[in-house]
């Protein structure tokens, strides 16, 4: 008799995440023998918890389809980690409860270090709590730092995001130098690693092109170093333009977002390393300044993924069910990249317990020795991930992204009280 | 004989101001008989007034071609707005030694408001100085503030970027409200008026639709007002996601973006009324929020143009050039709305006198009555300016925008004291 599979999202969404739902639940409905539903958790493992799930079989086939061009997580994403299973017992005979009173085979979770934990942990239940069940992780995260995988789906897209909006900033200051704003100041995400500051540095395709200065959160800013940079930078080419990365710290360690600015009523501002940057210059070097922080935009611009990244995130949720029917249990697929240029990969796969709570760092020698770039090296990984476009379709000038209809399946047990 | 042309680029750039350009330049080739060069000015104005002028000849016809996919001024814009003739003498005398020294016969003038004026004031140098010079006007400018005109190339193309995006965060916080962030700001350009802020609400398609706020300048904040609505719509939809202008001002009159944030040193820090709207809903409401302010991206954003927009900026390119031959001066081609929908639209001209220095308010009737959204006559003028992509080639993944040679032409007079 097939079982029926739950799928969920965790973690901060991205612009492909709905690819690898599509990817499962697509691959699911070719296999009715083996899987008989794919039930999606609403909010990630909170909808297991409180048997909130949701019946993808109500969804047409062109509904899941139209999953690959919408962004953020169609389901509803969440951030809550499972506890050990000594400290919070409860949770776990939940899940079982909720598992077999849906007749649930299969568990698919979607997302970055934290949730594949989470993973891991549930994928112990077959043997701790005496409960068989198939469990395997689809990688997502735009931080780029899962272990073993070549990189992470929903990481390509932020990078081409960054990349096209800094070259494109920069034509525009180019322009305006002369008789006005001469230093722009480009803020994105990553909070311990620079992955996605480092895309930045793809728009420079030959000598004077911006960004003219990466900071990196894996290197504390050297104020005098940065403002000597900056000053040069202007009297050489009439302009710089700056990406820094929301993770920037100052000499004493503190994040700039945070370093010290008050509101009217005396309270920390919270957000914001690019305002701080430029006010840094604009006091130490007078030039004009503008500044720009993308926050959601980046992660959520679907109309500008990578195409190469919205196939991996397909290839992955479909392989995720492919090793789960064939046996597998306790793994991840991932991407091996097999070819820098032309950059080809295949999929492969880990043992969740080697990916639970391991974070890639960014290579030391991926930053150039001044601190304010990236290397060669860095750019031959980099490029290829944002290669390629994927255009949703449109709809009175605006992407038609889909709204599933998201119908919830009859709970069959008592509520749970979940702390959030 | 033929006499050359001076074209220049003045104002703020936008992501299809050199498709106006492609449009005068390609025009003018077309007519050797009527027009030797076209002669640009670097910096606008500023490249005449130094007798700066690039040699556009120099350019392929695949180069000048390629403005119509590139973003930014190609020739460099400026800030710089010519006095009255009556307080600067020098500078107009100085404007025909150039054009004298160069056979400049023809003057087209791409920019907004304050350049159409100076175009203004150049038409009439002919008669005042007796120098003969055709001068005609292109328009352009984000701020769609131009008169008479239906709109102005570069707006249709922020107002594209701004819905696709407010669409996108929607998307993003929607489901992540659960578990975080339930309230996200993102800021947009417009300083006097809430044309591109309006632009948000084409994002609005059905109920519980975000953008759910747009703040505009054409209204104070009414704090408590918009405490209480952020405050229902997160009740209602789980979330809330609003869209502000640069220019919203508070009760007392004072733009938000100044309206006392400090630094650490004790200095006001510049710019940004998102966080400070931001901040104002985590004092109030507690609410977890994040916020976006996209500054030059939204203009620059050529990967995201509205096709509609950068056909409009060619058309009116060429049509400078044909009312230029066809021996018309002081005016600037506009465009002519001849249907909403399907919309249909077509060249018209209005003269520079009835142009210059006026600017076009955004109607009260397009606010809806609560303050907080646009109506449906807004909606209908608005959405067919966002209507069509037109997509730049790719290269590496990025967009390939050409940069131009830009050949200055030998200098033949004494240099000129120019004070920027």
């Amino acid at each position: 008799m097939p079982k029926n599979a739950f799928y969920a999202q965790s973690g901060g969404v991205t612009s492909v995440i709905n690819a690898s739902a599509a990817g499962v639940i697509e691959t699911a409905r070719k296999h009715p023998d083996k899987i008989a539903n794919v039930l999606a958790g609403r909010n990630g493992i909170i909808g297991a918890l409180t048997e909130d799930l949701l019946d993808t079989s109500q969804e047409s086939d062109a509904a899941i389809a139209a999953l690959k061009h919408t962004p953020s997580g169609a389901f509803g994403s969440c951030r809550f980690k499972l506890k050990g299973l000594e400290k919070n017992k409860a949770e776990y005979e939940r899940l079982i409860e909720v598992f077999k009173a849906h007749d649930i085979g299969y568990f698919f979770y979607n997302g970055g270090g934290d949730s594949q934990d989470t993973s891991h942990k549930v994928s112990q239940l077959g043997e701790t709590m005496g409960y068989p069940i198939t469990c395997i992780g689809v990688p997502k995260t735009i931080d780029n730092d899962l272990p073993i995988t070549d990189n992470c789906p929903g990481f390509g897209s932020v990078a081409k995001y960054v990349a096209v909006s800094i070259r494109e900033a920069g034509f525009d200051v180019a322009s305006m130098a002369r008789t006005s704003t001469k230093v722009f100041v480009m803020e994105v995400m990553g909070r311990h690693a620079g992955w996605i500051a480092a895309a930045g540095g793809l728009a420079v395709e030959k000598e004077g092109d911006g960004p003219h200065i990466i900071l990196f959160p894996e290197r504390k800013l050297d104020e005098e170093k940065f403002l000597a940079r900056v000053d040069e930078t202007v009297k050489k080419y009439e302009y710089c333009t700056i990406v820094v990365s929301e993770g920037v710290q100052n000499a004493e360690g503190k994040f700039l977002s945070d370093a010290g600015v008050k509101d009217a009523f005396g309270h920390a501002q919270l957000g914001g390393a690019a305002p701080v940057v430029a006010n840094l210059v604009r006091e130490k070097l007078g030039y004009k300044y503008h500044w720009a922080v993308s926050d959601y935009l980046q992660r959520a611009a679907r109309h500008i993924a990578s195409k190469t990244d919205v196939e991996q995130a397909y290839a992955l949720g479909k392989a995720a069910v492919e090793l789960a029917l064939s046996g597998k249990t306790a793994m991840m697929p991932t991407i091996v990249r097999t070819a820098d240029e032309p950059y080809t990969w295949e999929i492969g796969a880990a043992n969740l317990a080697d990916v639970a709570n391991v974070e890639k760092m960014m290579p030391d020698d991926f930053i150039s020795e001044d601190g304010f770039g990236i290397t060669e090296k860095c750019r031959r990984y980099l490029q290829p991930l944002i290669a390629g476009e994927d255009y949703p379709p449109y709809k009175n000038g605006l992407p038609d992204y889909v709204q599933l209809k998201n119908i919830a399946i009859a709970k069959k047990l008592p509520s749970f009280d979940l702390k959030l």
